[in-house]
């Protein structure tokens, strides 16, 4: 019953952890990113959106737990996991695509800081298997990705693709460097989820955690153009809701004196219909690192 | 990673479950129950208390789960349980005791369901090692309860007497009939939390999962003076509770028709500060047993 979530509060990633700590670090991720609030154009506790509700992500962080520990145990296997974690998430709430860029970003880190290995030595030891898996974790998903040119998502052959060229699932991630947030992280040492987790605990001792994260939130926001905005609606919207956000953001406030700015732009990307998803999948990864350092309510 | 959560959907809660399926329903009950809202004088997705907020809530039924996972395997050891989910509960979040009463009703549950026994023979079997544990869970929980005037929970030798009089904790419970819910639960076969979960899979089939939830939870606060709020305010206050639910839910319609009705309830409570937490711990355990049985959002 005892776990060592007191152990290495303060060291890096990468050190030995509990499986079931860090699994229920990254559950803990993925219900605090929900709840934060208000969260410009995303599902948050006070918004749903049509077919997919804050209910129904809540049951997807605790529903895939058994997944999350087994890949803390986990030396390989990233791409299985991902369709595990995608498939279990399915079983246990009717809202469709609720985790997948999360779980892309979760599953390596989680086998990082369960072996003691550093997250890009995991992501760069993926196989053509993995990148199969991860096709197949696509299309029960159904979430939406901008085409590879070299790899067509809809078409079935692609798999035998895969596997006859030998296609490993860090180089299908490097293709998607540009235009992927999630997949830039893979390439780049995941350097904004270790970013993010230092502003979240860095706002987290000034703020409340759900004006932390929102802060953070708009912060990367600000930072970096939401691919899956990009993917939806083109690069120029991608960048022009991230000027909105600096714009909101900067003098780095506190939540209070911008709320009203706040709750404006979350009216108005609804509205559109725009929602930045991959802040959101970044914010996790984030949380969970800042989780599995010690971060507590 | 498979879980048999297809398996007996529709069956008794009494049948052999895998204890992960068992202890996520356990965490995903607390998730939902915190929420759902508005739910007049509690702790709900819009409503923190001074010094536990909702996170703390989310933090605690998250960071609770090997507990409840080893509760689903256990044939006994119900006090040693319930004693370890409360420290397990301290260690994920700084709000003090959010969860008490629900590990009180859940753990016997869990060890029912995960063991095909019925959940009355499990409590009628505790010890009076069971009772010691639960007074040390007590002493660590901070809970708010009416003394018995049998065992003072304040009189550190009370542990002593129970061992060397070898008073059962299900006898203790027998002392508690009429002053605590949670015990009368105990006593009684767990009726509400049967009708709770029934009530709640039949509101769910008619409106959102957040709805049923608060509509249950008028209905069963109309029917049954809460005591917690006995504990605090006197019988007195706790029947004119029951009664001003029982004037809002009346006619059963939806949440929506009676909403300004129940916002107004819930200000009036939170000014008074009375919050019926007994409730919510029997909402827990209903939701529980609707989740095993197959609800889903």
């Amino acid at each position: 019953m005892e776990t060592n979530s007191a152990k290495n509060r303060t060291g890096s990633l990468e050190l030995d952890f509990d499986p079931s700590y860090l699994a229920r670090c990254a559950q803990l991720a993925m219900v605090l990113e929900v709840s934060a609030s208000p969260k410009p154009g995303n599902v948050d506790r006070d918004h749903d959106y049509p077919d997919t509700t804050f209910e129904h992500f809540l049951s997807s962080a605790i529903g895939t737990y058994p997944v999350l520990e087994e890949a803390a145990r986990s030396q390989s296997g990233v791409g299985a996991l991902i369709h595990a974690a995608a498939k279990e998430s399915l079983r246990w709430q009717h809202g469709g695509n609720t985790h997948f860029g999360a779980f892309v970003l979760l599953i390596p880190l989680l086998m990082a800081a369960g072996s003691g290995r550093r997250v890009s030595e995991i992501v760069f030891g993926t196989t053509a298997e993995d990148a199969a898996e991860f096709y197949r974790a696509f299309s029960i998903a159904n979430v939406r990705v901008d085409a590879v040119p070299e790899i067509d998502l809809e078409d079935s052959g692609s798999i035998d693709k895969i596997l006859e060229e030998e296609i490993g699932l860090f180089d299908l991630m490097k293709l998607s460097v540009d235009h992927d947030l999630i997949a830039n992280e893979w390439v780049n040492g995941f350097k904004r989820t270790f970013r993010c987790a230092d502003l979240i605990r860095e706002k987290a001792d000034k703020m409340s955690i759900n004006d932390a994260i929102v802060c953070t939130f708009l912060q990367m926001l600000a930072e970096t153009p939401d691919t899956f905005i990009q993917t939806k609606f083109g690069r120029g919207k991608s960048i022009e809701v991230s000027e909105h956000a600096s714009m909101i953001i900067a003098g780095n406030r506190d939540l209070n004196s911008i709320k009203s700015r706040v709750h404006e732009f979350d009216r108005k990307l609804i509205r559109e219909k725009v929602n930045p998803g991959s802040t959101a999948d970044i914010i996790i990864g984030g949380l969970f690192v800042a989780l599995v350092r010690g971060l507590r309510v």
